[in-house]
């Protein structure tokens, strides 16, 4: 138990680093980006690399024990059982058109496996964390727990992807399989989306292409939550790829039979 | 001057009164909705028509001579020059899924023209207003000026929609053929993206089948920071329809272009 307390202090000791590191980027004039991918568009910000700094530099401090895997810098390994799976700024192309719907990511892992999670939006000041016998939140409007809607119908669901810009074009045909069958589908909202499901707002997000460190922390908040997140086929999605999370399972069953029928 | 001053102090008034009014439906467990248009899906909640009468409220108080525009009740005729267009909830599809990029908008118009608008985003605390010699906005990083970013080629630019959502499969077609042009294409945002390009973030904003109370606010506001807020021809965008926003003439004519060879 103290083991487990010391990780979530830690999480949010992160999470409070890294809202001061990025924050002076965040709609800054003269935002410096590189490009790490030369065939496609994945801008690379000072702020991107200065977050998973102050992120790291809480680590050194508190838990040098523990792996790291970070998006900007090498992993380290450790000596502890604990990984900690971090991304400085999903959602970076949210970042640079200064939309709200970014987040730190910041997971916990036990063997491979997410056991706390934080999802973390500083410019609005909200945080959504899970694992460990928590799930809660804090924003705008104070502090409240965290629970998913539960069971609803697919023609009634709310769906969020970042779709149609990620994917194969067979994966995009799965996923417009899935929108035509639910009630609303919206783009566009990188990890907030994950937040929105764990919060009771949203029914299903469905992406791919995902690495590791997108879908831990996100993954461990839904859990604990009461939701599920999985891969198109229904196994484990801590690796990241193909991913679908459901507030229920009525809907995550509905949803997998249409991506497995169209992306096998 | 004091005629302008009292359009600022009651627009603000009643932008006031619009967060106290629709917070406490915004991610509430039960909210209920409505089905305005059988044939499509067009949540309208308890939330916007308590918006709206609390704003036409103040408006009742301080300028009952004024005329009103709104989407939610009968407009309403007046004895003076001022006609105020507004839209409690811009953005229900956004707002029933818990996102914060759904905003009030208010405009007060002169002549079928708006002078003076507020684009508010209640649940973030932010405010971007424009007109009458101001152009500035408010949130959780204190106050600033607003400034469009100004000219950029296509290839560079960052373009917002709602689409693919709306519109007609035509004016998705031309829609997409300005996204093929642009550096980077953003969806969802509903009126979050006027502001942005308000704030200097972004630098299109291309939309199909808006009414007037949608447009009508967000145009004052990037107007006065600088922007271009026109038809798909080029002509006054102030009854809505097709619109394009942009943060430069550079962007404005290389799209404005492209449309017209797609939509014509």
């Amino acid at each position: 138990m103290q083991q487990d307390r010391d990780i979530i202090e830690t999480a949010h000791a992160m999470a409070d680093a890294a809202r001061r590191a990025v924050l002076p980027f965040f709609r800054a004039p003269d935002l410096s980006t590189d490009n790490k991918d030369a065939g496609g568009f994945d801008p690379v910000t000072e702020g991107d690399r200065a977050t998973e700094a102050a992120m790291r530099a809480v680590l050194a401090e508190r838990r040098p024990q523990d792996a790291i895997v970070g998006e900007e810098f090498a992993d380290k390994s450790g000596s502890s059982d604990v990984t900690w799976v971090i991304d400085p700024i999903d959602g970076t192309r949210g970042f640079m058109s200064g939309t709200p719907t970014w987040g730190v990511l910041i997971a916990a892992a036990r063997g491979g496996v997410p056991v706390f999670g934080i999802v973390d939006q500083p410019y609005i000041g909200e945080r959504f964390w899970g694992g460990l016998g928590q799930a809660g939140m804090t924003g705008p409007q104070g502090a409240r727990p965290l629970a998913v809607r539960g069971d609803r119908p697919l023609h009634e669901a709310i769906l969020f992807t970042t779709f149609p810009e990620v994917g194969t074009p067979e994966e995009r045909n799965a996923f417009g399989a899935v929108a035509d069958a639910v009630q609303l589908t919206r783009y566009g909202m990188d990890c907030y989306a994950y937040a929105l499901l764990a919060a009771g707002q949203i029914d299903l997000v469905i992406e791919a292409g995902l690495s590791n460190y997108d879908i831990q922390a996100p993954m461990a908040v839904i859990e604990a939550a009461g939701g599920i997140v999985t891969d198109w086929q229904g196994g484990p999605a801590q690796d990241g790829g193909r991913v679908i999370a459901a507030a229920g399972r009525m809907q995550h069953k509905a949803a997998l039979e249409i991506l497995e029928r169209h992306a096998s």
